[in-house]
């Protein structure tokens, strides 16, 4: 078998066999199919597409490319939520102690942030001493006694996903369903986990803009995470605007300490609720619940208790970080004082946001990673004070821009107020969920 | 501006402007795009093709990658022949010293043998002391002196062209018909031509097996061709059995100086007649006479007289070669007595041949390359005896293998003998060329 052939193969529309699938993954692995071979292979892939069988076959190939976790010892069902990536999507950090506080065993692996989108590692790492670079050995230790572990990619997990999703971020080879499913699912499945809600974001800050490709995304998902036996379920949501008021990294953790704290704004309330609904899906997932409503009680009840509050300070002390983040977190927090105004140029509602304009603009300020070896400064972040539909008075606060930099803050800022379209007429409401698939 | 804008412009169906094709082309030369980025855009260029403009912009930046011959010291007009390639296709060695001898200056970059195909360079290599990796300085001189000269691609010349055919071959996007165009245009533009024609073949031993896709090719070559001021012409000519007797490097050689010497046979004459019309091509193109018919009595006189055959000798000693070859060339040519008969097992007509399995066929037993790196001895060859169309009986003699190997020599024999269709109705006859595009 030759890289080339298979590739001729999927290029012409062809479906490709079980042993081309794996005798590719492998060859990705070991570094006999060339990067260039590789990248040839995902263009085709993009342009011609996958069947289930062949989606399905790349998944497993791709997890069995490394070591499968089994945490079969710890007695706890085990699940985990995905999302596909926004502006201010911060649920990750409420959803573990949700469900770790109502009972499921969360081995949460997570990714940094690229481009507009943060990432749950990078958010971590604001609380001064957390570490998430745990061994395996910690990350099991940790997941036992909190019930919920959050870590980057091991270099012992689905080995094949790191080298392919490296390529494709360099050959727009990133938006193919195929590969997005095949890159989660295998990473989840070599996690060991039971069940998995995954969040697929919608919008203007969002990968997929359109309803129709998320759905379709969505649904090849729960498909393929069906068929390698890890119960899936996935929520479309709406990112036409950011999630919750923050936009960073420290005041996104500031913001789900105060949610954990029961401090909830408006602002804020769609944080927490679609955390909720998430955890709550998951509990029904791994029939801790027989109900849709019981789970959502019984995440409620965890909530309210403060038992989640406390899973989440369990975790940061475990992990390494100043559990006084979850009492003093204004303290704790690198957070910076200095401030920019949003404020609107013109009276009207706020019609639309350009959300990736925004998470464009706080990670160009140094809040993200515009290129992959961008160094992060967690104090550098957007604090939004308004919504769509928000009806707006000429020189209205839209938010303010935290950066201790001059120019970065006010060119951030600018660019922040140029993404809210404040016009005359009242926008139609928008559905936090939009559709559930299942 | 970024590889992956431009791969992400192309994968979409977008156009690419001159800047975007003259970035990516620089950045392969100098090593900035990533091998793994440009085998991504390949493939997308195979998938979603390019316009006539994009053409053209990628052939003029892929020419200008390295350095352009000037040969305007040369008080000739320039012109040259390229064949998209073929099983026993040797017209290069006949129409050299053809266009040379009247009055062309043909400076002839060509490339080596891979797969089926045979290549200019192992074939002259065949000529005791004949190089094919003259500097440029000698290239000159030779051309000067002999009015042609036969070279190997050098790194000065269209180095983009040189790595991006490394990867199309390892990554199964060789057959785009922009990049096979770019490839073979830029090449000649290079070598500061003013005219060229163009053989492309089709049938079972071509690389277009289709007429369709031939005719595709050879618009866009002649087209490009034009518009980069390289006056160009294409003939679609038949590629359904071997051109010729004869099949290899020594055994090519000899028939070719054999058609020089006025030594014709029904099986050689279609190889001398191509070659004189394309060569008549040439010489119309860059007007030396003002009709074709005038221009094919001038290639006849050439020939006839013998002055060709001169030209061709001086040409073999300038490059090193023993011009003894052109009076003896049984006696200096590499060739072996060691014969393995090809037999017809039944009676009936030759009704087709699979001729890219001749060539396949040839190349393994030695006389061509299966892999890049293999070395071929020159000695190994095919000489058929039969054409489509003639009848055989049982025991018929279709052709002969040489080869001083016993078992590689049997099982050649094997695998063309059953290459040949022999059935009982008469198969229709077949036109050697079958368009003109212009």
């Amino acid at each position: 078998m030759r890289p080339q052939d298979i590739i001729r193969k999927k290029r012409d529309g062809g479906e490709l066999s079980r042993e081309e699938i794996e005798f590719f993954v492998r060859g990705v692995t070991s570094g006999d199919v060339a990067d260039y071979q590789s990248t040839a292979l995902l263009m085709a892939i993009l342009l011609k597409g996958m069947s289930d069988a062949e989606q399905s076959l790349l998944t497993q190939a791709m997890l069995h490319s490394g070591e499968i976790l089994d945490f079969s010892d710890i007695p706890k069902p085990k699940a985990d939520k995905h999302s596909t990536g926004g502006v201010g999507d911060k649920t990750s950090l409420l959803i573990a102690p949700l469900a770790a506080a109502a009972g499921i065993c969360v081995p949460m692996i997570s990714g940094r942030g690229l481009g507009h989108t943060g990432g749950t590692l990078d958010k971590l790492e604001s609380i001064p001493g957390y570490r998430v670079n745990l061994s395996l050995k910690e990350f099991r230790a940790v997941l036992d006694k909190c019930g919920f572990a959050m870590n980057g990619q091991t270099a012992e997990i689905a080995p094949a996903d790191r080298k392919l999703y490296a390529l494709r971020d360099a050959t727009a080879t990133v938006e193919a369903i195929p590969l997005i499913v095949a890159s989660i699912i295998s990473k989840k499945g070599a996690a060991g986990l039971n069940a998995m809600v995954i969040d697929v974001k919608t919008g203007s800050g969002a990968f997929m803009r359109e309803h129709d490709r998320a759905r379709e995304l969505a649904k090849a998902l729960v498909k393929t995470g069906n068929s390698l036996g890890v119960r899936s379920q996935a929520l479309i949501t709406d990112m036409n605007q950011p999630l919750g008021e923050a936009v960073g990294n420290s005041v996104e953790v500031l913001e789900c300490i105060e949610l954990l704290r029961g401090e909830i704004r408006t602002g804020t309330r769609p944080v927490l609720d679609l955390s909720i609904e998430l955890a709550a899906r998951m509990v029904m997932l791994v029939q801790l619940e027989s109900s849709l409503d019981e789970a959502r009680a019984r995440i409620r009840r965890v909530y309210e208790s403060g038992e989640a509050l406390e899973c989440f300070r369990h975790n940061v002390a475990a992990q390494g970080g100043d559990p006084r983040v979850c009492d003093e977190p204004r303290q704790i927090l690198p957070l910076t004082d200095k401030a920019f105004k949003v404020e609107s140029p013109r009276s009207g509602f706020v019609a639309a946001i350009d959300t990736e304009e925004i998470g464009n603009a706080i990670a160009e300020a140094g809040g993200g990673r515009v290129r992959v070896e961008d160094v992060i400064n967690p104090k550098v972040g957007f604090v939004s004070a308004v919504k769509i539909g928000d009806e707006l008075k000429p020189g209205a606060l839209i938010g303010r821009v935290f950066c201790d930099d001059d120019t970065r803050g006010q060119t951030a800022s600018a660019r922040i107020q140029a993404a809210y379209s404040v016009s005359e007429d009242s926008p139609a409401e928008l559905s936090l969920i939009k559709e559930v698939v299942e």
